[in-house]
C-alpha cells in the first residue's frame, strides 16, 4: 500500500510538486484544516500541517503526523495511540524572537506611552529611557527561540544568559547557560527576563508572585512562550504597585484574554494577542514547508526524524 | 587671563572634579541653562552645554562654544562673531539608532494597532508581519546617527544603503554607500527608508511628494534627523490613501506638533515628540561629557577640536 499523504500545509505555487518529487510513489492529497473530510482523515497515512485536535482520532491508519506549529499542547492525549509525532520547532524563531525584540525595544523606549499621548494628540516628553547596550538578560527557556532571541539580544551589544532543563555546552546566542534551578539566584541580577517556555506541568506557575519579586525593581519582563508559565494575578498586582519598568506578553492564560481582565490595563504592560509566531512570516511558512519535506524524506529513508515529540 | 569655563553640562558626582584636572588653571563655574546669569555669560572664554540660543550675543568674551547636542540648526546666527563653534555629533547615536529601530520592528509587528486594540480590550489577529532579515534598508544621511542605525539593522539580517553628500569610501554599518543624488533611483528599491538629516537650506523639503511617490507601494519611513525635511502634508495624504507599511516620526514641523494637526491620526503612522535623542541615556550624557573634555584638552594644547562646525 503506498502512503497516503494529507497536506494541510498553506502551500504555494510549485510547493505540492516538490513533496510529490521526494515521494513519488505516494498518494498525495491537498487540503485545509477548515476542508478536510472525515474519508481525507481515515485514509491517511501521514499528516502534514494543523488538523484539530479533536479530530484526530478519525485518522485511524495514521503513523505519522507532523505539526505545523512549534508548540506541540494542543494535541496533548489526542492523538492515536502509537504513532511517530514531530513538531516544526525552530520554523517560527525568527518571527517570534523579532517579536520579543520589538516589544522589549518598544518598552525601553516607552512607545505604548507614547502610543497612548499621540492618540489623545498630546506632545509630552516622558522622560529616561533604557537601552540593550551591556544590559543583561536572562532566557528563561534556551531552545530554538529563546536562542534566536539571544542572538539578536547579543547584535545589540547585550549579555545573554540562558536557562534549561539540562545544559550539554554552550549554547547559540548565549554569553552563558545555566540549569534552571539557577533561576531564583539569577532573577536579581537581570535588566530583562525572557520567558520561552512551553506548556508542561513543570512549567505551569513557574514564574510566580515570589520570583516576580526577586526580580529588580526596574526590570523588564517578556512572556512568549505559553501564558500558563506566568502567575498573570501576580505580576498584575506587582505591577500596579509600581514594580518593572514594565511588561510585554504575547501569551496569556486563557486566550483569547477576557475583555475584563485586569491585564489589559496595567500600566507599562504591552499585551499582544498570541501573534509572534504563526505564519505572519512568509520566512515561516516556508521554513514549515521545508521541514515537513525533509523529514518526509528521512520518513521514506528510514532515517531518525528530526523535532520528534513522541 | 585664566580662561573662565561655564560648564552647563548635566554633570555627575566626580565629573567637575575631572574637568578641573584638565584644566587646573581655568575658572570653573557650574550652573545650568536656567539658572545661568547675565554676568556669568559675559565672563565666559569657554561655554559647554545648552544655553539658551538668545542669550548668547551676552557672552561678548567668548572664545569657544560646545554644544551639547548633536544638532546646531538652534543656533544658526545667533552666535558671537569668529568663536570657535563645536557639537556633541555622535553622543546620542546609539540613543538615537536604538529609537529608529524600536519604532521600526514596531510598525513591522504593528504594535501601535496592538496597543491600541489592548487599550479597547480586543483581541484580535491584525494578519501578515514584516521582518528585517533580508530587508533593503535605504539611510538617507550616513552621519554618526545614520550609521549607527545601520549597523543595528546590519546585525539584524538587513541589507543597508547609505547616501551622503559626499562619499570618500566605506562608512560603518553600511553595505554601500552612495552620493545623495542616487536617492531617486534607489528610493524604489527600500524596504525601509529612513531619513537621518540634518536642517539646511539643501535639505529642508529633500523628502517631498514626488519622492514619497517613489517609495514601494509597502514601505515604511522612518524620519529622525529634523521634521523639515519631510513634506509631511504629502506624507498624511500618501498614507491615508494607502501608500506605505507604515511610518515612524521622532521630528515633525514645527514642534511641539499643533494638536489640530492631522498627522495625529493617520493609520499606521506612530509619532514620538523627538525623544530618541537628548539625555534620556546615561550612556548620552556621559558621552557628552567625556566629548567635552577631549575638546577641552585639545583646546588647551592648541590641537584641532573634534566635530568643529565653524
Amino acid at each position: 500500500m503506498p502512503e497516503y499523504i494529507l497536506n494541510l500545509l498553506p502551500l504555494k505555487e510549485g510547493e505540492a510538486e516538490e513533496f510529490e518529487a521526494i515521494a513519488p510513489a505516494a498518494v498525495h492529497v491537498y487540503a485545509r484544516s477548515s476542508t478536510v473530510t472525515p474519508e481525507q482523515l481515515a485514509s491517511a497515512t501521514v499528516i502534514f500541517g494543523w488538523p484539530r485536535p479533536e479530530t484526530m482520532r478519525q485518522a485511524v491508519c495514521l503513523k505519522w503526523f507532523q505539526s505545523m506549529w512549534a508548540g506541540t499542547d494542543d494535541y496533548t492525549g489526542k492523538l492515536p495511540e502509537g504513532i511517530l509525532f514531530t513538531s516544526s520547532s525552530g520554523s517560527n524563531s525568527r518571527s517570534v524572537s523579532e517579536h520579543m525584540l520589538a516589544s522589549l525595544l518598544a518598552l525601553c523606549r516607552r512607545l505604548p506611552t507614547y502610543r497612548d499621548s499621540q492618540r489623545a494628540h498630546i506632545w509630552n516628553d516622558e522622560g529616561p529611557m533604557r537601552t540593550l547596550l551591556d544590559a543583561t538578560i536572562l532566557v528563561v527557556g534556551a531552545g530554538n527561540i529563546g536562542s534566536a532571541f539571544a542572538g539578536l539580544c547579543q547584535g545589540l551589544g547585550a549579555w545573554t544568559i540562558g536557562l534549561k532543563r539540562t545544559v550539554h555546552g554552550p549554547v547559540e546566542g548565549f554569553d552563558q547557560v545555566y540549569p534552571l534551578d539557577a533561576l531564583d539566584s539569577l532573577l536579581p541580577k537581570a535588566d530583562v527576563v525572557a520567558l520561552t517556555l512551553p506548556h508542561s506541568p513543570q512549567t505551569a506557575g513557574l514564574m510566580d508572585r515570589s520570583r516576580i519579586a526577586l526580580m529588580k525593581d526596574d526590570a523588564i519582563l517578556i512572556s512568549a512562550g505559553r501564558g500558563s508559565v506566568l502567575d498573570q494575578e501576580a505580576l498584575a498586582q506587582a505591577m500596579t504597585g509600581g514594580k518593572l519598568w514594565g511588561a510585554a506578553l504575547d501569551v496569556t492564560d486563557p486566550e483569547p484574554l477576557p475583555p475584563d481582565s485586569p491585564l489589559w490595563d496595567v500600566p507599562n504592560l504591552l499585551l499582544t494577542p498570541h501573534v509572534a509566531g504563526g505564519m505572519r512570516l512568509e520566512i515561516t511558512r516556508r521554513r514549515c514547508v521545508e521541514m515537513a519535506q525533509e523529514n518526509l524524506r528521512r520518513y521514506l529513508a528510514g532515517e531518525p526524524l528530526v523535532n520528534l515529540v513522541q
